[in-house]
């Protein structure tokens, strides 16, 4: 079966689904995306990644191409035509197609792509005995509470660890601090049990799993506090986890080499991922009762 | 006469030019340009051009697509099919296509895109009388000194000039020191009559412009150094004036409201202005013997 790609109104084989090259995406990385998690065929969180979405449209004065109804019928379309049960959505809304200009003329149509696969996160051996993680400089621009495209210094960040056969990078701001990681947030347990992460200014992404995991904390009854943490105090942690769309609730387990905590994956993380699988499955019987 | 680009290989109509959506670029942002003038069919600087270019690759880890040579081809041959006499060659290089993910696999294949077309530059009262510019902070990432299509930052910043009537927005830093401009290099000359613009650290792009007008600063004996300079010394300043590929060298008479100077073109931006378009006209008589 080919894969269907939805773009710019019409569901095209994936392999010639094409933008044009003066897409300001293409140009200017200007544009928006959203991931969301697919399990047993429903959309993980749709409603808080829409109005992530939204929030992310209006920070670029991109208007809205489509209603949170028609861009949900195109979700469902997409997963149905790619019969993907397990995986993801992703969503790419850019400002649209102009003659090359820094500043963009009025009234421009923005530019839809979706598409669905089927994923299996991160490998299970990563999640059950948990990651290596590297630190590296964030050289990210000013706004990654904006869920862009403009992804150059995630990307840079990322293979950066793969090079390193490192799972994820945490970039260090210039103070010293944890931001997040190249595609998740960060999390780390203190020596005193207190689970801490970064608050959302316009330095990190506010994750919609972090969102999910912190209401889970609460639920738990665990010692939560939203801060910035150093890197010396990540380095000193009991646990260190990542969250994410796709990869759920990752254990780190070594960073920059050395082990976290006693090396093995920590009651606290242990406890979300599951809770969050919980989570996850709870909200796929609930999509399906709205669906009934 | 329809325009043709040239996109991976085949010289397309325009208006039909596409990129897979899962190019890099299109994604992550993942990959470089250049802007190359072109007066009297010739390419202004197009040595200068293509080493920056062969760095900005370096610099992320893309291999080169082709030679020099062949690329220079290209750039003839789209010149030549869109009859651009006075204009501006666009080059942009982008990863490749891959299935998204942040980490890059092995033995991509570049992707290449080439347009052409006519320019005017800046209006000419902007030239003569001079510009209004706006300040603003600098929010872009940390390696400005390669050329690549995450302009975003950018792209903000000179939307903010415009939507205030400016030409351009100065970007300036966490230390209230100017970078540069959105697609511009900064100058001021001082009330003591030295011309200064700021050394090429990480935080702008050389500007190929910048790099021939230093030239030209010297070749005239004008006072010059090359050092970061405060937002205040340029409130101050005698002259401010921008350069860039398409707009060379632009006066700037107004910053936030307030006039520069005597509020006219100085004496050294007139003179740099002048140079600048000798330089180029020999360029161009220097491109024509290589014909030959």
């Amino acid at each position: 079966m080919s894969r269907i790609a939805y773009v710019n109104g019409r569901y095209v084989p994936h392999r010639c689904a094409a933008v044009h090259i003066e897409d300001r995406g293409y140009q200017f990385a200007d544009g928006v995306y959203e991931v969301i998690a697919v399990r047993n065929g429903s959309l993980v969180d749709k409603g808080p990644h829409l109005k992530r979405l939204a929030r992310s449209l209006r920070e670029l004065a991109i208007a809205a191409p489509m209603s949170d109804a028609a861009l949900s019928h195109i979700f469902a379309e997409v997963v149905r035509r790619n019969r993907v049960r397990d995986g993801m959505v992703y969503l790419q809304i850019t400002r649209g197609q102009a003659s090359r200009d820094h500043a963009w003329p009025e009234g421009l149509r923005p530019a839809v792509v979706v598409t669905a696969r089927a994923t299996k996160g991160p490998p299970a051996e990563v999640v059950t005995r948990g990651a290596a993680v590297i630190t590296m400089p964030d050289l990210r621009w000013k706004r990654c509470d904006i869920k862009t495209i403009s992804l150059l210094g995630n990307v840079l960040a990322k293979q950066a660890a793969r090079d390193k056969g490192a799972f994820e990078a945490l970039m260090v701001d210039a103070e010293g601090r944890v931001t997040e990681g190249s595609s998740t947030n960060a999390w780390i347990v203190t020596g005193k049990g207190v689970l801490v992460t970064r608050p959302t200014d316009e330095a990190i992404l506010d994750g919609i799993t972090r969102q999910a995991v912190i209401a889970l904390a609460r639920a738990a009854g665990l010692r939560f506090e939203e801060r910035a943490f150093s890197l010396r105090e990540a380095r000193a942690a009991a646990e260190i986890f990542l969250t994410s769309t796709t990869a759920f609730v990752v254990p780190v387990v070594k960073l920059d080499g050395k082990a976290v905590g006693d090396g093995k994956p920590g009651p606290f993380t242990r406890r979300l991922l599951a809770d969050y699988r919980a989570y996850v499955a709870a909200g796929v019987v609930r999509a399906g009762a709205d669906k009934a």
